[in-house]
Parts: C-alpha cells; sequence; structure tokens
C-alpha cells in the first residue's frame, strides 16, 4: 500500500540531515578546482551502498566493499576526489585507495573501516595520494554544514553544475531529513548507477533495511538513467544514516522512509541527465504494452542508447520510425503491426497508420526542455519500464573527443 | 584448406560479370538525383539473399523472401530506389512492392517471383509507387554494361560516394566474375547486414551452395561492422549467379569462389564504414584472448558500438581506459588484471601496468585514415573476432539530428 507520504523541499544537500557536515578543498589533482570533499557523521552511521557492475573495478570501489564488510555496514566519513578515477592502477592503486581511507579515519578519529572513499575522474592515472593526503587533513579541520555545496562542486568532473537536493519527510511518527548529491555527466548508464551519489539521513534505521531501500530505489531511478550507454569503473551509491533525528524507521514507518528517498534519487538521477554530456533535453522513453517487465526494460533502454533516436531528439525531428526500428531490434517480443509511437501527447503512429500532419506539434513539444515518449510494443502485454536519456549533440563529441587534451 | 586463390581486381562492379546489365534513372523520389536502379540477368540465375534481422521488416523484404521460396531460388532482375524505404506503411506498403515488382517482371519479361525489390530512404514515409513504375519503364530500356557506376550512385541515401567492387577469380578450372554495389551509411550495425548490397557473379552455382557460400561471407564482413549499433528494417544482401563464364563451381572449385566472394564483401564492408556518416576513419577493433568466440564477437562489438570510445578515436585521443571499461560492461568473461590494450603497435596497457610515454605515438597512428585496435581479454581462452567500425563526429549529429529536414 502506498503511504501518503508528505514532503518539503529544504536546502542544505548532504548536510541537510542533522548531525551531518562536509567540507571541500581544492588539492591539486584539478589545476584550480575543487577536487576533494569529505562528508563526515558526528557519530557512526548506518551505511549502504550499491557499485558498478563492470568488471573493471577502481580501488576505491573494492576498498568501500571490503570495509562496509569489516565494519558490519557501519560508517563515519566518506572521501571523494575528483580529477583521477585511480581505476586500472593494478596493485599501487589499491594501496593510494587504502592509505586515503587511512588519512581521513586518523582525521575525523574512527576505525580505517568506517571510513569510505570514491574517485571519478580520468582511468588509469596513478593517483597523487599526497596531494590527497594533504586534502583531507585540511578539508577535516573545516567541516560544517554550510559546505554542502561547495562539495557538491568538489566531485565534478565535466558536470555543467553542481547536483544535490534534499527533502524534509513528514511521517506519523514525526519528520526526518535525507539529503543527496550526485556527479555525473558521461559514462552513465543503466545496470548499476554509473556516476557517483553520495546521500545521507538523519533517520534511524539499520544497515540492513538501509541496503535493502537503497538497492530498490536505485533500480527505478539511477538504474533507469542513461547519457551515453557506458558504464564506468567507478560508479558508486553511498547512503549513511545517522539516526539524529530520533525518528526510528519502524515497519510502520518504512514505505515513508522508502518515498522520501525515492523523491531525492529520482530528482538526482534526472538531474544527472539533465546535466549530461552536451545534454539539452531531458527525455523520458516510457516503453508500454510489453510481455514482460524485462522486455520493458530492455526495450526502452536500447530507445534510450539509440544513436538515431538521440539525434533525432536533438534535431525536434519527430522521426518516429526510428522508435520503431530499435523496439524491432532490442530482442524483445513485438508486434509492428500494433505498435503505438506518442510523442507529448501527439499519436504518430498506430495500427501501421502514420500521421505527418501531427508532426509539427510533436516537433513542437520536442523543441522544449523535457521530452516524452511512448512507445507501446503492441503485444498482449501490459508490462512497462521508463527510462530517462537525453539528446546526443555535437558538444558530447567536442566533450569526449578532447576529454584528456 | 585455404585455396591459393588469385584474385585480379578488376572494373564494372556488379555489370563487370558477364551477362548482367544495369540502368539508374531519376525517378522523383528524390529531387534531381539518380534514385531508382535496375539489374538484370540476361538469363535467370541462381539467387541468395539475406535479410534484416530487425522485427520490424519493410515491405520489399516481405515480398522478396516469398518470391525466393515461390521461385526456388532463382531470379532475373532487381529494382532498388532510394529516398523512401517503403517500411511501416501497412498494407498499402506491401501492395506497393508488388506492383514494383509486377512491373519490373513485365518489363523484363519474366515471371514475378523472379524478380526482386529493394527500397532504401526514409521510414514511415509512403512509396510513390506510379513514379518508380515510369521510372522501371525507362530504365529496363536503357539496360546497359556501362552504368554499374550510376547504379551505385542511385543507391545511395546519405552516403558520400557511391561503392562498388568486382574481382576477376583464378581458379584451376578457369576464371570467373564477382562485383557488388552497396550502400551505408547509417543504421548498420552487427547482426544482419544492416545496409543493402548487391552482389553479381557469371560463375555456374546452385542456389543452395550459393545461400551457404553468402551465409559464411556475410558473417566476417558486414555482419562485422558498425557505424551507430543501428539495425534498419530493409537491410538485404543479394547474390544472383548467372553462370554466364561456364565454370561450374563443383566442390574444388567452391573454396576459391567463397575466397572471391570474401574479397568482394570484405572490400564493400570496409568501405561501408569508411563512408559512414561523418566517419573520418576506418578502425578495427580486434579481440583476443576471450574464452570463447561469441565472447570475443560480443566483446568486439561493445567496443566498437561504445560513444566513448568512437569519440576518443575521433579526437585521436589513445585513452586506452575507456577500452578496458567497456570490456568490463560488455558481459563477456574478463580478466581485468592481464588484459592488454594495443593501439597500432604500441601496447599502452599491460598486467595493470600503463606507459603514458607511450601515447604520443599511438595518437600519431590513431590520427591516419586507418586505426587497429587490440584488445586481449586476459582470460586463458584463445579465441579472436574483429569488427570495423569508424570514430563519431559532430558531422555525424549533423547528418542524423537534419535528416528529414
Amino acid at each position: 500500500m502506498k503511504p501518503d507520504t508528505t514532503f518539503t523541499q529544504i536546502n542544505g544537500g548532504i548536510t541537510a540531515p542533522i548531525g551531518f557536515r562536509a567540507a571541500a578543498v581544492s588539492c591539486g589533482i584539478k589545476v584550480d578546482a575543487l577536487d576533494l570533499a569529505l562528508i563526515v557523521s558526528d557519530n557512526p552511521a548506518s551505511a549502504a551502498a550499491m557499485f558498478t557492475t563492470n568488471k573493471t573495478v577502481a580501488a576505491p570501489v573494492v576498498v568501500c566493499r571490503e570495509h562496509l564488510k569489516n565494519s558490519g555496514g557501519i560508517a563515519r566519513a566518506i572521501a571523494v576526489n575528483s580529477g583521477c578515477a585511480n581505476a586500472c592502477t593494478g596493485e599501487p592503486g589499491l594501496t593510494n585507495a587504502q592509505m586515503m581511507s587511512q588519512v581521513l579515519a586518523s582525521e575525523i578519529h574512527c576505525p580505517t573501516e568506517q571510513t569510505l572513499v570514491a574517485s571519478t575522474g580520468v582511468i588509469g592515472l596513478p593517483l597523487e595520494v599526497s596531494k590527497i593526503e594533504s586534502g583531507i587533513i585540511t578539508a577535516a579541520k573545516n567541516l560544517d554544514r554550510h559546505s554542502n555545496q561547495e562539495a557538491a562542486k568538489a566531485i565534478m568532473t565535466t558536470d555543467p553544475w553542481p547536483k544535490e537536493t534534499a527533502v524534509q519527510v513528514n511521517t506519523p511518527a514525526g519528520s526526518f531529513t535525507i539529503g543527496g548529491m550526485v556527479k555525473g555527466s558521461g559514462m552513465i548508464e543503466p545496470m548499476m548507477a554509473t556516476m557517483l551519489a553520495f546521500l545521507t539521513t538523519d533517520a534511524l534505521i539499520d544497515s540492513l533495511q538501509l541496503r535493502r531501500a537503497l538497492s530498490s530505489v536505485t533500480d527505478e531511478t539511477f538504474n533507469s538513467i542513461s547519457v551515453d550507454g557506458e558504464c564506468s569503473t567507478n560508479d558508486s551509491v553511498f547512503l549513511l544514516a545517522n539516526g539524529s533525528s530520533g525518528i526510528s524507521v519502524s515497519d510502520a514507518i518504512y514505505p515513508f522512509f522508502v518515498d522520501g528517498l525515492r523523491q531525492v534519487c529520482s530528482k538526482l538521477a534526472k538531474d544527472i541527465v539533465r546535466g549530461g554530456e552536451g545534454a539539452t533535453k531531458l527525455v523520458s522513453i516510457r516503453v508500454t504494452g510489453a510481455n514482460t517487465g524485462h522486455d520493458a526494460r530492455r526495450a526502452a533502454r536500447a530507445i534510450a542508447n539509440s544513436l538515431l533516436v538521440k539525434t533525432a531528439l536533438h534535431g525536434a525531428d519527430p522521426n518516429w520510425g526510428r522508435f520503431i526500428a530499435v523496439a524491432g531490434r532490442a530482442g524483445v517480443t513485438f508486434e509492428p503491426s500494433r505498435a503505438l509511437v506518442r510523442i507529448g501527447s501527439v499519436v504518430l503512429y498506430e495500427n501501421e497508420t502514420a500521421w505527418p500532419e501531427r508532426e509539427a506539434e510533436a516537433s513542437q513539444h520536442m523543441n522544449g526542455d523535457e521530452v516524452d515518449v511512448v512507445i507501446d510494443l503492441g503485444t498482449m502485454g501490459d508490462e512497462e519500464a521508463t527510462v530517462w536519456t537525453c539528446d546526443l549533440s555535437a558538444e558530447y563529441i567536442r566533450i569526449n573527443a578532447d576529454y584528456r587534451t
């Protein structure tokens, strides 16, 4: 049963929940830009995380998995750097991630296993760990409840703007807060979050429940977006719950907690797409009339990742034939003779009939910042799925052809 | 055993083999451009064809399948138009494809089931069949052995140039000729040719053998290329063998025939990639060290279709981390710790070690027209596969954002 949750949008991002502080510094990995952020909970927090499904896993992911296991799902602090992914860096990379973790633990005065680390940026570059260490030492002295936005800036790579949000979740048992920040904006694909997300809450919830909530919400949000069909080596979603609000997430309150978490993650996931490399629009691809949920998701992903679809979206060209062609090659049950394509509120194709005279109206909708597309697979099934994607522009090429130069 | 085949590259394209004539006209589907081609064999030829795996199948594909079945694999003539794909056009579209076929049969004086038809261009547009009919009537009067290049022009859509080739195949039993022409250049993906290819030969071979040869060669050539990961509704490869050379493809000669066919198809397949929308380079992605051939092919395709790989290729950026990241998400057995990336002759990454000092040399290789990349998956297996792809440029976006406007 759906709880009647009410939310209040508030400021403060990751430091909006009680008992969380943050800091951001420029430690020299990037040139003259914030490149290191700390998130610290005043007391040990329940911790859950989801990591990339890529078989090439960056060193910080390896360290985090081990720490979460050893700590029994408890964490005090997270350190994140941008500019270097510390991926494909072999044994030295692993040592560097461990050292990053140890310095953090020593500054925060907690066991090393209660620290988490994340890195994002160029793959294969060695992590300049001495810069990171100095940065952590400086940042740890400057933790406060007002550096949330600077922290969101410090984790950016090609992101056009910092992305954060926070909501107060009102429940029958009282209110608690969930905050979060994310970075995109290339290598974004469904099937594991494929970006970095840091979520905090002052609700009181054990780490098993926390993991259950995070896993289900990630599936509908961070796992349902795509910028470029890529899946990175470093993608991670972290969620810390420190209980400082005094509101305990009982079985009765759990649905409210999930609702609040979904609210935060959905906002951040769509913001990643909005801020996708070269993106000019947020596009929702909703596939209906599928035989199975798996088929619906698969078709929606194939369409969301199609170059021809993404370029048509960019050009505001209601070229519905491209949607049908991708649905046909997606490897799902598909009945072309009963398929439908709708852009905005305009049905362009149904029962093998096209209405070219409606294309101008569809194109007008496509010229907006948010585009809604519905593709019905025409099977007898009624399963559906939605994936959020963006258009593909020449700017994406420019960004990615010269990323390192 | 590999035959010691020798080839002589000759002019003439599809009309190089004895007994084939062609014609091209401007019938008015496109504005002031050749848009209709005929290929006619003087006598009934053995015919084989491979069609798209897309579940949305264009009307001409439906008609060709039926004709090949009814004729027992015999064909006299093919009509192809560009500018309109006659796909997603329902019952009227099927009727139009049949009418196109009937007019062709009537002009060539053969049974309708011995004609084949193909269309390429915009999906969903009704085929202006009266223009096609007049065009076929005019073209049938102008068939000759010198219109091969005009025919190759008439089948183009966004192709930057016409693509044709022909070889004389020298065998112990004598020589025969194989010619061909293709059109790309968007919606090109492995798993069925995903473009139109027309092949002719004056070798004498029955349609079952012809189909066997075409199927195996298509797999290594047209099914091993990708421009944009798309698979169209119309993709077809046609091969007509009219026996006019008098050279019979016996069991002893069959390997020579396959060799010759591979020579022609390989050239044409690579030409499609070279002429891919916005492409500036032909890139061979060779995946080695795979556990299975399927894994090798799957990884090679994932890499060949990756936006981050294709943009790095465009920027001549030897960003080997992107190759490793894609191999890691390709869903194949992969051992990052033993993986290798080589660009040209330069090993950039091996045994978790990178050599940044070699990148300048790799970048120099990437600046050329042809780029060779090898990715070893580091498993104990020794299976491998090669896929040909192109880089992704801003020009691709320009072409596809405004295709219909």
